[in-house]
């Protein structure tokens, strides 16, 4: 008989996970109470990409005249054709998840699911009946939802959640985005490429203030931010917010030491704001009880490097599991394949060494492995090395020459522990970057690789030469 | 006493190989009888990068409405202001090449060499003066120019060879393009984008017949052209030419064997036709003779894999060592650096493993190690792997659907071989691939790599799964 394993959510860590299971032999169940896909196809990374391929369009359009390009009218942004586009690529992707699951014979289950004790499962439908299922093991992906501040109430129309963003019926004239993490950026970048005058908050004293990410890259997208009119506070949160016929209008306090007693106000004004401050755990309401499961303080569910929980064979992947494990599609998906190795009696454990993350703004950022500051924490001796993408034959003949690239090393091994880059194409180049690091290769490795001219890939070759003491055009 | 390098010809090997000379400590002197920066810069890559920067640009401006965006008149090029941009990024790069002489103290001299015999060179300077230099070691770098077709003399107008193509003062209506290689299919690519109606002539049986890429590859890029609406006459040789007050009109002759008997004719007419068959080698009158130096039949010069001809301190690298050693702007560079180390003493091979190529067509084409062919006629017991680029999420959602990727793996060691890329970034998507080649990595290696979503790096991901037997979305 085969192992029965249940599998809470389907966002792209659940569905993997389904998938892998039923591909090893299990029985599989996978229950999801919203849609196909989770956060990531619905309210996420998709979306969101439908939204900055309109915005690079949009700018391209813009900035077509440096090509010789001329066009005698302006362009007009039709928000309802490109919700639809949006709503036909998230239909198309959800088919085809689907069929996967359907083609895997996972059984999909659509209701909500609340653990009901060791082995037992129930899922209320949306007509109110209720199904039992049991399980051997269990995988629960059941991901987040975006947070919100106390004094701010979304309405989805002057204040929008992150959610009632990507789904608005017209372009507003003017956006202030709360929150500077990687959502707000692209929030920014999108309504910026698009047409809209934009304003970001951040708490932090950067735009993107995430601990793996090299500070000179929030530096360098903030600078092509300015040089795109984008408005940016760092160090500043909301003293209060007032609602009028006109939008919103907020009061800034810099919260910056420097400036604490001689505080400094900002009032600002707006047709709406997004708040893009991060993200809470869905582990409510889920019977994590009834297996003696506690989620940590801020409600995000704890578990070891086999991704499995405190209860064995219980086992969480994803979002639910918190920041500190990265909350990206791609982790989920490797997480999930890490828990249904180990749920099938396999060992496997997940690594974050080697994490890419992507950020779709204009200019692109990307990064994987280790800022020089955490490198140096760690306590490896550090070398960084940057190269900026103008020095590319290839960011000069298409004009995209705002960037730099950074690579950290181990000073002594030349080994690669982190890549930095801002650019055109960073977050496919990052690939590169991300095998570099996986397998622990050096700089000359990485140099003794031929990169094809003219490409923005070049900057690895370029980086690798400058690192080692032999600097080519960089 | 440092040693006297000359370096004849300044495309991107000669001045790699000089600036890397000098970074060694030796004197060098880098002879150029025409602009720095060679085919590459000044009649190749990059001129051609801002064409079809513009023509991408032109295609998303008319692809616009896809994204919602409306535009109320069509773009119109203004070819002029295109050529000025051409030639700002040239100058632009020139300064910056001149700059790296300058800084690593090489002496550029401005002539026409010729070699005297064994440790001498001569250099014909504009005003008919002579310069005499001597030199310990030789690095000929001089390159290719635009090869003819006996039948067709060119004439800047009705019939461009690419150098005439790439200063065209005006958009021509209609090209017809004599050559489907890949300076024939870039600049088909270009025409089409920015409006032209194209017709492709090609004498082998497939557009790109290069011997490394993978026929799949050249199929796909037909059948993305045939929807751009370019005309692919495969097979056809010209049989005669006439030019007329509208431009020119060809007689094809098919001469594949299947038509052989009953032969079929088609007759084409356009505003002008590009060759582009090819290059043939700066060799004549370079003095070779003195030095008892022979090139191939073709006018090739031919070195061993220290890149040194069969005089002993001569070495030869880039275009003028032939087609067989791949003539590309990166190959010249990596010549270079290892001509340079054993001009030094020091004893270093060039590899041609794992040697990208880069097409810059819509869509792009990108390959690099060995076509499924090639590897089976070297004895290794093959596997392919192919998925399609739609089957990625981040292709849905810029709406960049077209093209396929390939993995030649060796069987049973599941080591990677080839990459064969068409579609959205191929080319600078190869770069993962190249590493990957270059350091003998498998299938397992690939997938164990995390990918950033939503990106199409992710194709190499799925091909990994899918070539273990473990596919999950392709």
């Amino acid at each position: 008989m085969s192992l029965k394993i249940s599998v809470i959510g389907a966002g792209p860590g659940g569905y993997v996970a389904a998938i892998r299971a039923a591909q090893s032999g299990a029985e599989v169940t996978l229950v999801e109470k919203e849609a196909l896909g989770g956060t990531c196809l619905n309210w996420g990374c998709i979306p969101s990409k439908v939204m900055v391929s309109a915005a690079t369009a949009m700018r391209q359009i813009r900035h077509a005249a440096l090509s010789g390009i001329h066009l005698e009218t302006p362009p007009v942004l039709d928000m309802k054709a490109l919700q639809k586009k949006q709503q036909t690529v998230i239909a198309t992707q959800q088919k085809g998840i689907d069929a996967l699951l359907r083609h895997n014979r996972v059984q999909l289950i659509s209701g909500d699911a609340r653990i009901e004790g060791k082995g037992l499962l129930s899922v209320r439908h949306q007509d109110g009946k209720k199904t039992s299922l049991s399980w051997d093991r269990l995988i629960i992906a059941t991901g987040t939802v975006p947070a919100g501040l106390p004094k701010i109430s979304t309405d989805g129309i002057q204040c929008l959640s992150s959610n009632d963003f990507l789904r608005m019926a017209s372009l507003p004239p003017s956006a202030l985005i709360i929150g500077a993490g990687v959502v707000g950026c692209e929030f920014a970048s999108i309504l910026s490429g698009l047409g809209a005058k934009v304003d970001l908050v951040e708490m932090a004293d950067r735009i993107l203030p995430l601990p793996d990410l090299d500070a000179s890259a929030s530096r360098l997208l903030a600078r092509e931010f300015k040089k795109q009119k984008i408005g940016i506070h760092t160090s500043s949160s909301i003293l209060d917010l007032e609602k009028n016929a006109d939008g919103i209008r907020v009061n800034l306090k810099k919260n910056s030491p420097a400036t604490e007693n001689h505080e400094k106000m900002e009032s600002i004004g707006a047709a709406c704001l997004v708040l893009c401050v991060g993200r809470k755990p869905n582990t409510l309401n889920l019977g994590l009880d009834s297996l003696h499961l506690h989620p940590d303080a801020r409600g995000y569910l704890p578990v070891n490097d086999a991704m499995e929980t405190a209860c064995p064979g219980v086992f969480a992947i994803g979002d639910v599991t918190g920041p500190e494990r990265i909350m990206l599609a791609h982790v989920a998906s490797a997480e999930a394949e890490v828990a249904v190795a180990n749920a099938m009696g396999q060992r496997k454990t997940m690594g974050y060494t080697a994490i890419p993350s992507a950020v779709f703004t204009e200019p692109e950022v990307a990064f994987v492995g280790l800022s020089a500051e955490r490198a140096r924490e760690r306590g490896f001796r550090v070398k960084t090395t940057s190269v900026l993408m103008r020095s590319l034959g290839k960011a000069h003949a298409t004009g995209q020459l705002g960037g730099e690239a950074v690579f950290v090393t181990e000073e002594k091994s030349e080994k690669i522990l982190g890549c930095h880059l801002v650019g055109a194409h960073a977050t496919e180049l990052l690939a590169e970057a991300t095998l570099a690091i996986s397998k622990n290769l050096t700089l000359r490795d990485m140099a003794g690789t031929i990169h094809a001219h003219p490409t923005f890939s070049e900057i690895f070759y370029e980086m690798a030469c400058k690192g080692m003491g032999q600097g080519l055009h960089g």
